[in-house]
């Protein structure tokens, strides 16, 4: 799809007019639209597909959120505001945004009330031993890195993915149940329309868009602003290669058909500033059952370089940015069982010796590499990278195997996190960091709270919570 | 410094008209100017400093080129664009601009050419034994990883870096030339003047940019266009933590003052779309002289990564960005040397295990990782990573030494790679791949030829190669 900016000088008038122009109709733009509600504007919702829902609908629908929260303290399990922050300041990586952190950590309590008030359903128990989402209707998750190396020494741990009460991925829970309260709220919605066009006044302010309908064309005036929430590009090559060429080799791009980074480009075309456009969330699921946990995900020089406990977030990115796709997770016969999500074993051999063979890696490297994670082990520690309990089973039993972890063979699963630069209002920055007047953005659109080491349900918080404040802000002008 | 995009409706006329403007008198800049007045266009050089220079003038003065040039051929050296072709492609990373590469190595041979036409002076020798420029004033080096694995099999090396015939760091004998021939062209040059502002017509086209001068402002119609060549960002705080935080932790920054960003924010500011900010050229100088790369360089798990031989470019992008500035060269006593730039030793041991141990490596790690490249070294072979000889020296002789290789107090030296968007006639392009009119860009406030991997000389290289392009199509005009 392609976007222009068109002078607005040019109009005699526009076709609609509105308070608040939402673009996209996944959860950003649903809470985007929920908060321009809240503070009375009048709403447009257009959004591509036939109907609300977008990426959003299809992901796991986990949703990160803590501090304390009702289900949490259902779950009987202690969290703080600021172990919240602590950790995700350690867990997010450079560059992050400061105050979206805070903010968002101070309001998490209150978020899950709203979305509660909105309608979204939780059961109040806790589901253990599975990374995001559970195969059950449990509310509670572990759904990042909390309580591995090195984050439990840095934050106290609580489980913080919060998930609708259906069985499996939830995420069209949490979007059918949004997308009903945004028809409620009294926003208006028009499906199948994209938006093509910002008009732009003669200053560089934002007024209104072009849309199209069937090949019919419609220009809005957005007297309040425009709000982008159209999601990332994880469908465009182009913009891949220009940013993140490496997230190609993926075998499964989380998206809906609209993540082509219309929006991005709509915002960058009108000047605005950008923010980790290389930024990619990798999940490798290779440690699902976690008895998988105990192997050892080694590269391609048969070394190990990554706590295998970790949340499968944080081993795909390393597994494919640093290791490039080139690994394999090793097995002994006391631990294995078949992974949930279809990786197949590379090679099986006796001994260590003959499964590095059989791998056709270095001679002597898989060998030392279980040596020395089993010298360790035995005394229950792992000083290389802090893997824990009850995850440190020395590989002596055979037969041993390598399941395959290659991005020919595996399921590396990635979307992208970067996006226009916006401030804790959803107010779109220019590239000095000036507010761009009538342009606003929440969601996979804009750089939100997490950079690199995902933890599941940073997207869905980060796009509704800075999306109702991006509603609010753009609604009460 | 701030920058902003202003309404040329509000202008009653302009203060200056010229046919082109080039911003920024660095290497890029220079060859702007010169490509504009070969067509015959007015041009007048805007520069930030009291002369010209830039980051150029303050580099080795390495200019990457092959194919045959007459430097190679008089230093008895095969060389022809298409290995040339074969080597960048394989080694300047993921998301390459393939037209800008197959030009630039059509092209080599003639732009060398040009360059001695300029009055850039290069003695027909070769030096052996230095990454980068000579201590000499001889002309040719190896300035990449052209004959170390797994480039030496992608493509028959050749030495590519000419260096102007001064002794050592050669970049201020390239700009001194390249501005006195700029003198000598009929360009005007204006010094000690900032490009603060673009001026933009109501249909998006850039006509003219703000200039101050000691706190005084004049405005200058570009009615060819307005070609933006003031470096890259590395002295820009903000920037780098939206684009690539990692930077900040590098000792050295390769920059002159005026490398804040200020061309490319004035660029996205104007609607251009980006490629590559998240990418920097990193050297880490351990192995000079070159008995170093006899050297293993080790994570902090005590595991080698890289083969020590590549170019030091490759060993500084591969210690910082895939294991956090953490590392170190293991040597033993047969030869070790003081490095040149001023490395300490971290530690000394009379084994391997001792040096382990004084390291604070975990128990194992280091000493299996010599006994396995000493196990292959004896036979002539490093299939981890493809060292060769003379480089394959098994380390067996007491005291082992580890030099300290750490961002905390190593010599890293960085600056950033990516920029604007350019077509190979220097056009700046919107997020959608379309040109933006009016403007132009070269040199590192665009997206060159190297993205990751660098080999020194490639942005003399494409800033002189597409800086004189750029200059001939706005000069056109």
């Amino acid at each position: 799809m392609e976007i222009q900016i068109l002078d607005a000088g040019t109009l005699n008038g526009f076709d609609v007019e509105v308070d608040v122009l939402v673009v996209g109709l996944g959860a950003a733009g649903a809470a985007s639209a929920l908060g321009a509600r809240e503070v009375g504007a009048e709403t447009l919702v257009v959004e591509r597909a036939g109907g609300g829902g977008g990426t959003s609908a299809m992901s796991g629908g986990v949703i990160y959120l803590g501090g304390g929260t009702a289900l949490q303290k259902a779950c009987g399990f202690d969290d703080s505001p600021e172990e919240m922050l602590k950790y995700l300041r350690a867990s997010v990586g450079a560059g992050r945004d400061e105050a979206k952190l805070e903010l968002y950590c101070e309001g998490s309590v209150e978020h899950f009330d709203w979305l509660v008030a909105q309608g979204v359903p939780y059961k109040e128990t806790y589901y253990y031993g599975q990374s995001g989402e559970p195969p059950t209707d449990d509310g509670l998750v572990w759904s990042g890195s909390e309580n591995v190396a090195p984050f439990r020494e840095l934050a106290i741990p609580a489980p913080r993915g919060h998930v609708a009460a259906v069985p499996g991925a939830a995420g069209h829970k949490v979007m059918s149940t949004l997308c009903e309260a945004v028809e409620a709220s009294g926003a208006k919605t028009k499906f199948n329309t994209i938006c093509t066009a910002l008009y732009r006044e003669r200053d560089g302010r934002i007024t209104g868009a072009r849309v199209e309908t069937f090949g019919e064309s419609h220009t809005i005036s957005a007297r309040g602003g425009v709000i982008i929430t159209t999601g990332g590009f994880i469908l465009n090559d182009e913009m891949l290669d220009a940013y993140r060429p490496e997230a190609r080799k993926c075998s499964m791009r989380v998206a809906a058909d609209g993540d082509d980074g219309s929006g991005i480009r709509l915002g960058m075309a009108a000047g605005a500033g950008t923010r980790h456009l290389d930024k990619v969330s990798v999940s490798l699921p290779v440690t699902q059952p976690w008895d998988l946990k105990a192997g050892l995900l080694v590269n391609a020089q048969g070394q190990r370089f990554i706590n295998e406990d970790a949340y499968y977030g944080r081993l795909g990115d390393n597994a494919l940015l640093r290791q490039d796709g080139r690994c394999w997770l090793i097995v002994d016969d006391t631990f294995y069982v078949k992974p949930d999500y279809g990786f197949e074993l590379a090679a099986v051999g006796e001994t260590p010796k003959e499964l590095e063979e059989e791998l056709g890696l270095p001679e002597g490297t898989l060998q030392s590499t279980i040596e020395v994670f089993n010298l360790h082990a035995k005394r229950g520690v792992d000083p290389l990278f802090g893997k824990r309990e009850p995850f440190l089973t020395p590989l002596t039993t055979a037969p041993f195997g390598a399941i395959d972890c290659t991005t020919e063979n595996a399921r590396y699963a990635v979307f992208t996190l970067g996006g226009l630069a916006t401030d804790v209002d959803g107010r779109i920055l220019d590239p000095d960091g000036r507010v761009l007047p009538g342009l606003y953005g929440a969601g996979r659109s804009t750089s939100g709270l997490a950079i690199d080491g995902y933890s599941s349900g940073l997207s869905l918080g980060d796009g509704t919570f800075f999306g109702r404040r991006a509603g609010r802000t753009a609604g009460a002008r």
